[in-house]
């Protein structure tokens, strides 16, 4: 019986919960992984969704079960596998039918695969999809990137099982090839700045205010009232609060502090630096975990050189203190969502992609990790103002910056002095002054450069290229 | 007349002077441009060196000229050039003919270089040149990739024309296919860094203690006699203090304040980050290039949040406060360089070259545009112990970093706080920080990543990976 709307290929948890999600919508899913074991686990697992699921035991039950033109959503790991998937499935497939790559692609990959299958008259989508296991299960925020034509064949699906915000699903078509992928990558890069800086203000109240993290817990839940309001935050204080059942002690202190990291995050700095678009937050908080994972050579200095950070005398009491730290955050936030969203812009004209931004920004609202109230005033600013020149000008949110921009340089300069590290609070502070001083120090550089170089200059007073009175005196 | 000892293709300063230096060594030159008037203009201004130079008008003319097997110098702009005058040559060239790549090259290519020009029989070497237009002239530093057998042809020429370090010439074979390159990219990578901390230093000077480029070109003179001796120090002096001819002010006054970049600086950063280590100054330095390019965003944030840079605290005194700054400014060279050479240990894991680092310090004393005294002591500590854990930890570096960490961490905040930029100096400290730190927050990030991710973290009481509490309860 061919009459699957759609099929899902792995079915680790992700591509389970985003099957059982389709199900629970309508739609009818066939299943298949290359491990039998996976399947029989799905549909174990799907209860009464199980009427919906057409369990395949092979690539070529899989592709017969689906209804043509077919569509078919690769949930395998990001890399090679894709690849492999690809092409085991592509000679079984008729002109037409439709691959959609939802894990975490490079967007260089999704490009040259939509290249490889159009060629081959076979359709695809790259898709970013964000809300980690319970998003794919019960809404994610989908970023898909393709053929409108195509999309248009799946948009029901997609739009059924995202997330909604006020009703309005947390779904959208962002642009060709790797639009979407591209749009996930600065998604998580923005994650990765987002959780360094809330983890750097949680290294502050504990080792610089000396509160316990019961207590910092405490305090990130009220701030989950007021303007940082967002999924990242409320975890945190879920995290924070939560007991080790072993030990009875606070769970983070039984934790490695070592982070992994996938390739995402990393990408994201990647991509900025190759686009010219400094990301000067996100790059700081992608080598942030870098460090972090060098154990053994933190353990080395930090015998070698004693001295660990001290307790700061921060805005003289722990109340106002804490208020000071709640602003400094907010400012980091609201600097690194400029950060990433001049990265986009900055794709978007060098891959012709047209991103809506507003349209971005509405559908991260709900659904996906960096979800926040945030989010929702981003979307305004990009919907009044398509090309605004920076996210900290838009009218909605320039007096929530400005009033919290202050505290930020004020906690990374008493953090500094300190000796707490604060690097992605501090890249935020340094890009925000570099960019508001209205006379950088490029001067010396540009006449270093022509010194050494001869690579020349530009004059304030005048058009064209120029060399100090040096270069004729060179051979 | 077959009988030149090696040709030099690309006549733009950098080719011409460094045929000049061969030449000037006792070498016979084949040249070739691709338009003829660059050949022309090199043999007006070869004087008496024009007797060793054999101007050729077409790649056929120099292939002839040059003996066998030749060796054929390209210093052609890198990129898509390199490629079309290799095939160019190509189908000139005889079995056991060298090409070598001059020119800033991207390691990659130059891998890939190798490899194909490897299978045509056709030998070829990717070789750094650094020293700007005077080092190619007079003694650059030459950091050389490939085969052995290969550089054993032409190590006569490079090590004649090479800087010289008490003697020694500063150029060495430093590994296979893009090891040369690879150095290269790092050397400039640190370049950016040591300038962009230099101009930091120059601004909280100019505008926090309200010194002129005169008055600062004297610290920067009174510098260069001391533990920060360097080229880039002397040559800031002499920038500094430069007037400008057409309107009797400060050079640098007239300089517009957006610095340009090529490639290698942003290689260097990207490179860092694929390797997962860390270049947090390197990097910020490339970024804050990127933020001097944008002029108009910077003008137009300048004058929605004004509030320049304030003046500075520092120390008390401008005496006191020139001190610190020597000292922090030490303190992040020499944390820049404890960078570059960690990326370059990782990359050298990674693609096998078995980078000799002690060389590599040693062929960058001279020549180079980072020469320094520094770089001495860089050499000492790896001779000593070849695979030093960590820079900083080298016993001849220790005790001057140790008097001068304190300053840099004083330095950045009291310029945070009263609203300079400096990048790259914030950008080490932080690192800075966080490595001496004994525990990081990266404790909090794994808590998160496994509540959204179910990613798993490490315990301190136990191996393998674990969850929290809450993933049972979620779907």
């Amino acid at each position: 019986m061919s009459d699957a709307d759609i099929a899902v290929v792995g079915l680790a948890v992700m591509g389970r919960n985003l099957a059982f999600n389709m199900a629970e919508k309508g739609f009818r899913v066939a299943l298949y992984n290359r491990s039998q074991e996976r399947t029989d686990e799905a549909m174990a697992l799907a209860g009464p969704l199980a009427d919906r699921l057409v369990p395949c035991r092979t690539p070529e039950e899989l592709v017969a079960a689906v209804r043509k033109p077919r569509a078919i959503l690769l949930m395998v790991q990001a890399g090679t596998a894709v690849d492999e998937t690809i092409a085991r499935l592509q000679p079984l497939l008729e002109k037409g039918d439709a691959l959609i790559d939802a894990g975490n692609a490079n967007f260089h990959d999704t490009v040259r695969r939509e290249g490889a299958l159009d060629k081959a008259g076979l359709a695809f989508l790259g898709v970013g999809v964000s809300g980690g296991e319970e998003g794919a299960r019960h809404g994610p925020s989908i970023m898909v990137g393709g053929k409108p034509e195509v999309y248009g064949r799946v948009d029901k699906i997609f739009t059924a099982i995202a997330a909604k915000f006020e009703g309005t699903p947390c779904c959208a078509l962002l642009g060709t090839d790797g639009a979407g992928h591209f749009v996930k990558t600065i998604h998580n890069g923005i994650e990765y700045a987002d959780m360094q800086m809330i983890g750097e203000v949680y290294g502050l109240m504990r080792r610089g205010l000396g509160l316990t993290p019961t207590e910092i817990g405490d305090v990130f839940e009220r701030w989950s009232k007021g303007p940082l309001s967002s999924y990242l935050v409320d975890i945190t204080a879920t995290v924070l609060k939560t007991t080790d059942p072993k030990t009875g002690k606070p769970l983070v202190d039984v934790i490695v502090d070592s982070a992994g990291q996938k390739g995402t995050g990393r990408w994201s700095a990647i991509e900025a630096l190759a686009l010219g678009a400094p990301a000067s937050s996100i790059t700081a908080a992608v080598e942030a975990r870098g460090v972090s994972a060098e154990r053994a050579l933190r353990k080395t200095l930090s015998e070698r050189f004693p001295g660990a950070a001290q307790k700061l005398t921060l805005a003289g009491n722990r109340e106002a203190a804490i208020e000071l730290l709640e602003k400094a955050l907010l400012a980091g936030k609201i600097l690194a969502y400029t950060e990433g969203f001049a990265i986009m812009s900055a794709a978007s004209r060098e891959y012709g992609w047209k991103l809506p931004l507003a349209e971005v920004a509405r559908i991260w609202r709900a659904g996906c990790i960096i979800r926040s109230t945030l989010l929702d005033r981003i979307a305004s600013a990009y919907d009044e103002t398509q090309d605004l020149e920076t996210l900290v000008l838009a009218p909605g949110l320039t007096p929530l910056f400005e009033g919290a921009a202050g505290a930020l340089t004020e906690v990374v300069a008493e953090a500094f002095r300190h000796g707490h590290a604060v690097p992605a609070l501090s890249a935020a502070t340094s890009r925000w002054l570099a960019l508001r001083q209205p006379r950088s120090t490029a001067d010396l550089t540009q006449g270093q450069r022509d010194f050494f170089g001869a690579h020349g200059f530009g004059r304030i007073d005048a058009e064209g290229q120029h060399h100090g009175p040096w270069s004729q005196a060179q051979g």
